[in-house]
């Protein structure tokens, strides 16, 4: 068997589709955080491209609660034989980023200050789906402290991690 | 013009193709750090699916430091119109991961035990290339501590993190 | 009135006792950690030097919990006019540590590998009683997460921290 | 031997004074960051107050930078034999928020979001000098990123921490 066809026989290959972010993003302005957050949980709003590459959903938003979902895969994998740390760290800093922004007022913005994740499971490909709950601990007028849990199907913990978030509320950006 | 035209103008699609990430992680088993690294700066290992899936590069690396680079894109982008804090923290992991492998011995193993993130600017699609240099800060029996800088073309920092890892040598798994 | 008399009466003098530290480090390898943590809470130990130091004092334990109890001052103040962040930090580190201890068997010890404090609202003197408690996240053969909240009389949220502990168990170590 | 003997033998009492730190903190609503900490490290202003608690001085400022050093002692010490670790804590926080000030204008304020300690090393009450080097990493408008490096007599990394500060300007608060 020649190399080639030793090379094809292994290569994988997967395709994504995303739609104009800026889109969504521009959706974003006209309605208060819950209401463009549930807009995407129910597909009325195209996913951003990101939960698209990397193949995560958001499954579920509450007032101060966001869930995020993702099968992981081999196309999600580090050179050590699992899934990317890279790849928590996105669920993670996603569920904290949408828990805070399903609290905001239409017209505020915020953006993550920093994202503390500890790893205390490898994931791989047989592990099931991973669910990563973001939840609200602190809500200030400036910044905000979320948390978010990286959970298998065995309900066992992943993954977990805090952020700091800065808020800018429209009176502040006028 | 009909909305199926509208979306099918809006909508982009990329593909990604990757090796079997088992046959690169048995590779590592068999050198230390430093040539594995090598060998996949090289091109002679195959690069692990997560560098495919979110397009970066292992560009350089010597004893204590890996430098990766990533071309910011729309694919990479969060709902609020920008790269994915994620995306950053997929990189800095990398570096850090691979800056304490590079001076790990044949049979080490290593594994983050947390990654602390901190975000200092918005990249956007057209802020051009990412450079992402991870150092050993800690070289320990047991532990390290690596730090990690992501930097933008006009060599401004665009993020920072620290990275604790723990370190199982050969001596201590048999 | 000369300046001597003016800095006399601004001076402000606080004397602190302890005992010898090495003798409670002592009784520790003697007894698993939920024991001697009791012991300590009762009485029965001399609390360690840095409680007398900085005037805080372990209220109760139990299996993964650990509650301290600090009453703020003058002296723990920073030159901006509250009470220093590493004040926060060391009862956060305190509740964390005490609370993975509590977990530990005879024999076996642990170290803080980080901590990562958010800080929430500021201290003053006049804030009433802080309570901090320390609870075991995750407890792992080699590493443990626990975690920590300071509150204010009034249940408010003061600062909040995460941290990552190395274990070192009997077996392991000879 | 009676037991209270015993007692008195082992019992060890330090005293520490401190002045008013409202005028410490008045005096800095005064002059730049940098004219406030020099007077500081030059003994024009009195030392806040838990700089004599703890016993660590400001020994060096310049703009972006702060060095303190303290003296590792026995009233230092945690339950387990060592010096607790929010003795670190307290030196990193100090020496991040200080080279922050160090480049803050008069009327300028600022408040630490977070601290991020790593632990390195154990210290312990035959170490020797501890030397804490804080730096601005990143200055924005309103965050700033430092960082801090505690090292020993020999010059080896004990810890380190970066920290994530909020900053008031003149402007943003009339």
């Amino acid at each position: 068997m020649s190399g080639e066809r030793a090379t094809a026989e292994l290569l994988r290959e997967r395709r994504h589709r995303w739609e104009d972010p800026l889109r969504t993003a521009a959706a974003a302005a006209d309605r208060d955080g819950l209401a463009f957050l549930r807009a995407l949980v129910a597909g009325e709003l195209p996913p951003p491209p990101i939960a698209a590459t990397l193949g995560f959903t958001l499954r579920y938003v509450e007032a101060g609660r966001a869930v995020f979902e993702l099968e992981p895969a081999e196309y999600h994998y580090n050179p050590i034989g699992s899934v990317h740390g890279g790849v928590y760290a996105t669920l993670l800093d996603s569920a904290t980023g949408c828990a805070l922004h399903s609290l905001l007022p239409a017209g505020a913005t915020y953006t993550s200050l920093d994202l503390s994740v500890k790893f205390l499971r490898a994931v791989r490909a047989d592990t099931g789906t991973l669910t990563c709950e973001g939840t609200v601990t602190h809500l200030g007028g400036r910044t905000a402290l979320a948390e978010a849990r990286l959970t298998g199907p065995d309900g066992r913990l992943y993954a977990h991690a805090t952020s700091t978030l800065m808020i800018f509320r429209p009176e502040a950006t006028t």
